[in-house]
């Protein structure tokens, strides 16, 4: 079947889901059986645009290129909202990438129900919707014979998610603990090379990992938020952000890098689930991790995650955590899962 | 739809996924919605039979472990040879774990090639058919509407090839390069701690890790045979054994562990596949590894893989080579896998 896609949101990520499409589109047929094309972009700032002959991506990527938005976009319906562009258009495929709120979830959380309830397929990077209301979202694709997938919300394109799901699928996992936040690796990194707190954060700041107000990835929020999304999916668990046990780096002094070092460990931030008869356990807090662990040798802005397993022992995923090419193949390739399994209908 | 699986060739990688089954029927049929029956179990030394009811799996294993063989099961078909079994029982998913032969393929080739003209699903951890014959296998399986799936040959149930091939699909993979024989990797961390060669070695074979011939895995041949896979799998080439240059552990000394550690590096034998403008080389060699590369850090038996991507630069997966259960589970992620594409149908 063909895939009729529909962006809701188009900033980084999902430019860069365009370009590694426009560039890979034979590839992509060739090697995958993927047959596509974008019919609907829905951005309140960059502009909005629906043609049923679907969107040219090079023009569409030229007019970003020069100028910042596609509102020049030269044919096509540009009157509908993103509601709209979900619901009355001729897609089946709906890509929500619109900036992610972990309090209410929205815009997201509507765009993905409505999609949902539209019977549309919906692939999402945005961490919101998902560490909000996953049993629900889930339970809602399955009731309309479509589904949901959002690799891109923990380690980017780093296989995580499905990885547990798909690629460790008959395992039980009673653990899982890693680096979800680079920003506060990246810190920990320079602080082990003998920087303090704060010039490292100053450093992480002007390389752009770390935002001019660092307290959502210091604090630990984002690494709670990704926990959840964890605990929730993989470990089939109902915990809110306010479950996390959660402490930041913010209080971290090179004094305690090195006497963790002289004792043959590193400080990382892990983010942690466990399940034990049925209770799940969440907790994000820095850690003094054994410099053997494969864990304690992630340095720099990479993410990992070690899963305990039943039938494997410790299996650990190493790379990206963040960037829009990184992120863009997470969608990339939660699409092309959804070709496999659905393509054939 | 129902899963009806005969098992050709029953040592302990298929009795490993029976005991995973067994234990987990009813988790697996709640949260994969797999469906399943053991039909035939056939192996030239531990006896065959077939149940057009299905065996009771239980009965099996209380045999298995009363008298290592199956010859006493109170019902069923006993006369079939292995092709027998594949081709007149009911049957459609075949499990393939009878032993390796890296030079002929057989019986495994034999058996794989009558399961998919038969039109049955196929999944096996026999290194030999697939290093030997993947391209033909895998047009064989597509001409017939089944398919085949190996993830046990490379790493064990430790993602590998199905990393590579779904959960890090879209991406351009150029570079494969890991630790994938865990005796190897035994006896160099052993000369990490200070033993020499030999007794490194010895204590390898105590352990059980390495045979008393141990040239399959100390000269490279082991390795050489995954690299093969890797290659003809992920990479899309069409190399063989005698394509791989190779360099086996033997050679090396004491003194140069040592002078790798004080250069802050460790010696691996690492297997690596490159790609560069369709050029395929592969190559088994131990190398000076940097130790901040996550592969300086595997230790002992544990294997690794790292692959250099486009869109993600480089993803490391760590986990087990080897082990009877390890070894089962990626006969079941395969078995789930095919449930998931094809057991909808």
């Amino acid at each position: 079947m063909k895939w009729k896609v529909g962006i809701i949101g188009f900033g980084n990520v999902s430019q860069g889901l365009v370009r590694i499409l426009a560039s890979k589109e034979e590839m992509l047929k060739k090697a995958y059986g993927f047959d596509f094309q974008i019919m609907a972009i829905s951005d309140p700032v960059k502009g909005s645009v629906y043609s049923e002959d679907g969107l040219d991506l090079a023009k569409i990527m030229e007019l970003i290129d020069k100028t910042g938005n596609i509102k020049d976009y030269p044919e096509g319906m540009k009157t509908l909202d993103s509601i709209k562009m979900i619901k009355e258009t001729d897609t089946n495929l709906i890509i929500e990438t619109t900036p992610t709120n972990v309090k209410t979830g929205e815009p997201g959380l509507t765009h993905i129900k409505t999609a949902l309830q539209s019977k549309k397929c919906v692939v999402t990077t945005n961490k919101g919707p998902i560490a909000l209301a996953y049993p629900e979202l889930k339970k809602m694709a399955d009731e309309n014979g479509v589904c949901i997938r959002f690799e891109g919300t923990v380690l980017s394109g780093t296989p995580a998610l499905n990885l547990a799901m798909e690629a460790l699928a008959g395992c039980s996992i009673s653990k899982v603990q890693g680096i979800v936040n680079g920003t506060t690796n990246f810190i920990l990194t320079k602080m082990e090379e003998g920087k303090n707190y704060e010039s490292a954060l100053k450093e992480a700041q002007e390389l752009g990992y770390a935002e001019a107000d660092p307290t959502a990835d210091v604090e630990g929020w984002d690494a709670a938020v990704k926990t959840v999304i964890l605990a929730n999916v993989i470990m089939g668990g109902h915990i809110a952000i306010g479950d996390v046990k959660r402490k930041g780096i913010t209080g971290i002094t090179l004094d305690e890098i090195k006497k963790a070092e002289e004792n043959n460990k590193r400080i990382k931030l892990i983010a942690e689930v466990t399940k034990e008869n049925g209770v799940i356990e969440a907790t994000v807090l820095p850690k003094e991790i054994p410099i053997a662990h494969p864990l304690a040798n992630v340095m720099g802005a990479i993410n990992a995650l070690t899963f305990t397993t039943d039938h494997l022992g410790d299996v650990t995923i190493i790379g990206p955590g963040a960037g829009r090419v990184e992120t863009g193949q997470a969608l990339l390739t939660d699409i092309l899962a959804i070709n496999r399994l659905f393509g054939r209908s």
